[in-house]
Order: C-alpha cells, then structure tokens, then sequence
C-alpha cells in the first residue's frame, strides 16, 4: 500500500496534518462559531424556489464575476456601516473567507514574499500562508491580545512584510482593534494590509470597522463572510471590499466561474433576508456578555470579546477540561494560547449546558 | 485613482489580462463546452427539494470531507468504466476541476517545481500551475494533436516535471490518448501524472478510460467534471480518482469547507439523476461526428474528436471568421493553434445556426 510518505508531496508539507476540528456528533456543538440559529421556514422556503430558479439553467457557467451578488453585498456593508459608501464594484466573493485569503496571497504574497500576523489569531492565516508559498511571520499581541500600535509598527518596519493580517474582532480572543491601530499598521506598512472581520456583525456598540477606511488607504482590504452572523456557514460564502485596482488584481488569480449559480443564487436570497437572519445578532451579543460575566464569576480569566465567542482560562490541563465536557456532551475549542479554551456562544439552552458542564469538569479536573 | 500597476502584485502578474471567454449575450453560444440541454423539470424540482433540505442547517458548516457526495461518485465512475473498482476514499471533489488541478499543485508543485503539458491543449494548465509558483514547462503534441510516446518519455526525461499534465479528450482539439501512451509516460515520470478526462463521457465507443490504469500506478490521478457530459456546468463540481494517499495529500492544502452544504446536496442529487442527465451524450456524439463530417465535406481541415466539440481550419485570419459569425448571432472560441476555430457541439437547431454563419463568415472573409 502507498503512503502519504511515498508520494512526491513539497517538502515543507511532509510530517503535516490536516487542518479541522474534530467533526463530533454531540448534543451541544460550540466549537466552531457558528451561529446557533437555523434559517427560518420562510427563508428555506425562499432558497429551495431561487435555487429552483436557478436550476433550469445549471448546464450553463455561472456568471463568472457574479455582479449581481458584489451589488447585494455592498448594499449591505453599507447599511452595516453607514458611510462606507461601497459598490459592487469594490466588494469581491468567494467559497468562504478562506478562498478570499488565499486568493489575497496568491496575488500579493508567493515564494520569496512573506505575510505577517499578531499572534495568537485565525489560525488558517498562517496556513494558507504557508500553502500559497508565502513565508509566514508570527508577532505578538499583548498580554490582554490586543495590538500596540508602536510594538505593531516596529514589527512591520523590521520584517516589512508584503502582506499584514490583522484580525478584528480577533478570532480566537474576541479582541476589537482601534482604528488608530490599524492606521498606524497602514502607515508603516510597505504591502498590502487584510483586515479579517469575520466577526464584525457582533462587535460591541461603538465599535468601528475599518470600512470606514477604505476611501484614503487603496492598500487596504476588509474581509467579512456570510458563515457567522448571517448564519450560512454551509452556503461558503466570504467577501471583502477594497479599492477596485485590489478587485483587478485578484481577477488574475481567481478560478474562473469559482462561485457557483447555485452559491451565488442561495447567498443573494440570504442579502434579501438580511434582517432576520441578523436578527439573531442582539440575542448572541446579550448571551454573549452573560458568559463573560458568569466566568468571571466563577473566578475564570476571560478576555474581553466583540465576537460570538469567549476565550477563558486559565488550565494547567486544558486537555481534561475540554475532555470532561465533551464527556458530558458539550464540545468546545482546544484552541489559541495554552491553558485557555473557547466557548461559541449559543442558544440560552446550550449555554446552560455549557455552564453545567465547565463546573463539573473544572470540579473533576483538580 | 488607484490602478493595479500601483498595488504590490506579485513581479509575474504585472501586465497579465484576466483569463475568460467572453460572457456575451448572443442567440447561439457555442464557445464554452456546455451541454446544450438543460436539466429536466423533475430533476429541477429534485434540486429544489435536496437545496430545501439542506437549507434549515445552513447555519452548520458543511461536512468537511464530503463523504457522500465522494461514494456516489465512486459509483457513478465504476458505472461510467467497469472495472474501475472505486470507493469513495479514491476520489476528491472541489468547486470545478480548476479547483482540483490548484489542489494537485499545491500539494505537488510549488516554487522550485515544474509542471509539463503537451499543447495546444487546456489553457487553464499553464495558468493554475503559475498562480500556483511552479514553473510551466511546454512540451508539444504531434501534427495530429496526439502525443508520440517516445517523443514525450524524451521530453519528461529532459525536464523532469513535478507533474504532467495529460489532456484526454484533449481541450481545444477532441483527441483521444491510447493507454499505451499514458503508461508510457507513466513509466517516465519522477512525479505525479494527471489525466484531465473532463470530456470523457464523450469518447468514442472503444476509447478506454485512464481510470483502468490507477490500481497498478498510485501517482496517476484522473480528473472529472460534472460540468460537461452531465450538464451542470453551474454547479461547479470537478472531482478526481486517484489512490488514497494522494488525497491525503490533498487534505493538507485543500481549503477546510471548501465544499458548501448546497454544492454537496446538488451534485447528489444529479448523481441520482444520472441516466437522464447523460441522456443527452449519445445525441451530442451523433451530432458530432455528423458536424465533423460536414465540415470535412465544406474541404475544412478537422481534428477527430473525442469530446463535445470540434477544432476546425485552417483560417489566415480566423478572427475574421469568428466575428463574422457572432455578427450572426453565433458564438465560437478563437482558441487552440492559430488559424484553428473551436465549436460547441450544441442542439441540432444551434448547429443548423452554425452551419449558415459558417458558411456566410467564410465567404465574406475571402
């Protein structure tokens, strides 16, 4: 029998394993930040009839620039962000925010370029990194995970890396970056700047994105994805907003007809029902504080999040915490700084779950 | 204004156009290997239904590996060539076969590797294989459009490719390989050898499959679609054959979810609907064989083919002829060897279309 050893694979692959969270079936899922509420019987309703729509058409590409899906998605960056004044024009799709990353890299990074990012945060960023031939440099957040401007800029100015990710609300500890920050990052750096805003939709009031940037930094992009907030994650569908010269870069590495009739039809019914598939946002957010404020009355270290997760610590053997929850059906993350874990936030009843089953495995793990 | 000559692009992206047939909206579209029939009212309102299915999870990512999806097309494959023997552990599936061949390549080529093809031949080859950072090696088919077995062992000899790419049915010219050049170059090769088989179901009858070959040579990987011969070019679902160990390899770059809930629900429920869907390949090869023929009768030059199109020439000028027949409503591709044409085989109404412009574009061009 053949092995993964004997075959031809790049070097800096060989010893690898694949990326992924376990894929468990468990009563309480809250280990991938998704969103705890399925699409309504209205919306089902609205996607089986616009993919059937679609259907009679299937043996035809899709629209391989998908300009009516960019428009939709504009249109609602802009009520997200009143002012951003997007347009299709500058927004850009693709399967999920990872093929947006990868599409970013392919572009700007390659071999002899690197990409650089304030650990700990998203880890399929230095992964990518890694797959496009790009060569991955870690800097560091500080003790609260949040990004010090002056520590930030002298790590850009030292590496001068061609790609900077910043992630805002930072994934896996929930941390929001001030637009001063990421200004700062802009100013110093000599490449192109990614700010990965999976979870903005769930930031605290008073928050800023960096949307609110894009007009006077061309070097600039804002990734978002349709899979937290808007609760599709099994729809794949990231995007970003960035200068359009950024949009006509990307269109020299994407695969052509790379978003499918069928995505593209599903993630314009969800624009159409954008309220009530955000409408899930307050209650999250609301559950959200409630878990910070629980732990920390449980004595727990937790950081402080703009996201649909917590981050809390801290173990000595985070292994057995997170073993003796999934013990009693609970599944969460083993993820980010050691002797941490994270909680995605979700129904009140999963939650009561999750609080029943972090006292008791904390309880055992002593 | 920004331009994309501001941006950092990486130095072997300057001054490229985006890849892509033109997306016009004309009468007759003949110019991107589709399949003219779309799919059948029950099979649209099956899609609808599996789509409404999946949808009330949507929140949910998907099932990372596809497990389902990648069974049904094990069978389909053991259907399509008995003998095969495949398990869904032997095959991958990605958003169209571009998605495939990227995968191969990151896993196999990258900076400091090469790949080798044989042109003229699919024009997606060379392009993923830069995005990618390998190095493009061309090496050439014979007068014939087919490749010489012991001129292309001389040509893997002297390059030594990472991966070779193998066309069969060849893209834009319809010819066929016999397997005793495949095993061949097989026998050659240091690295992997992919046979792209987009076009297979179109073979003539007697034309075997590379899929015979894959229990004996685990570094030969067969690449499908289902956006061809099954008439789903919309749902963008390209797939591959090969040995376990090669989709291990896969799973060390593949993006994670890189394949949505409704993708995965679409591409079953075609599966389920195969014999009708592939109804149409028989109808197509006739109309085919009697397009080559007629052109053969009008004194043109034609490549056999294999797959649902037919390369035609010679032309001095040929995009004389291309556009005279788009002013008649009929889409060709200007692909392939110069002063060559590619056609579509369409329904017998668009290839009567085809004939007249035809026939109207060359006199008008003399």
């Amino acid at each position: 029998m053949t092995s993964l050893s004997d075959l031809p694979i790049r070097d800096d692959l060989r010893g690898r394993e694949p990326y992924g969270a376990p894929q468990l079936d468990v009563p309480v899922a809250l280990n991938t930040n998704e969103n705890p509420y399925p699409p309504s019987e209205p919306l089902v309703r609205a996607i089986g009839a616009a993919v059937m729509a679609a259907a009679g058409s299937l043996n035809r590409y899709p629209d391989r620039d998908a300009v009516a899906l960019r428009e939709g998605l504009a249109e609602f960056l802009n009520t997200d962000t009143p002012g951003a004044g997007l347009t299709g024009r500058r927004v850009w799709a693709a399967n999920g925010s990872n093929e947006i990353i990868q599409q970013i890299l392919q572009a700007f990074g390659g071999a002899g370029r690197t990409a650089l990012g304030f650990e700990p945060s998203y880890s399929m960023h230095p992964i990518i990194t890694g797959v496009t031939g790009t060569r991955w440099i870690n800097a560091f957040r500080d003790e609260d995970f949040g990004i010090e401007p002056e520590a930030a800029v002298r790590a850009v100015e030292e590496h001068r890396p061609d790609v900077v990710f910043l992630t805002s609300p930072n994934n896996p500890t929930g941390t929001a970056l001030p637009l001063d920050a990421i200004e700062a990052i802009l100013a110093a750096a000599p490449g192109m700047v990614v700010v990965d805003e999976a979870y903005a939709e769930f930031r605290r009031a008073g928050t800023p994105s960096a949307l609110t940037l894009l007009d006077r930094h061309p070097r600039l992009i804002v990734t978002r994805t349709m899979s937290k907030a808007f609760a599709m994650a099994g729809t794949r569908l990231g995007y970003l907003a960035a200068d359009p010269a950024v949009i006509d870069a990307l269109l020299l590495v994407r695969l052509p007809y790379h978003l499918s009739a069928v995505t593209q039809a599903v993630a314009r019914t969800a624009l159409g029902h954008a309220g009530e598939l955000l409408g899930s946002v307050d209650a999250l957010r609301r559950e959200r504080d409630a878990t910070v404020e629980w732990l920390r009355g449980e004595g727990l270290r937790v950081a402080d999040s703009d996201a649909n997760f917590v981050l809390f610590g801290t173990f000595p053997d985070r292994r057995r915490v997170w073993q003796g929850m999934l013990d009693r059906g609970v599944l969460i993350r083993e993820v980010g700084p050691p002797e941490w874990l994270r909680v995605s936030v979700g129904t009140p009843r999963e939650m009561d779950a999750f609080r029943d089953a972090l006292k008791t495995a904390i309880k055992e793990s002593k």
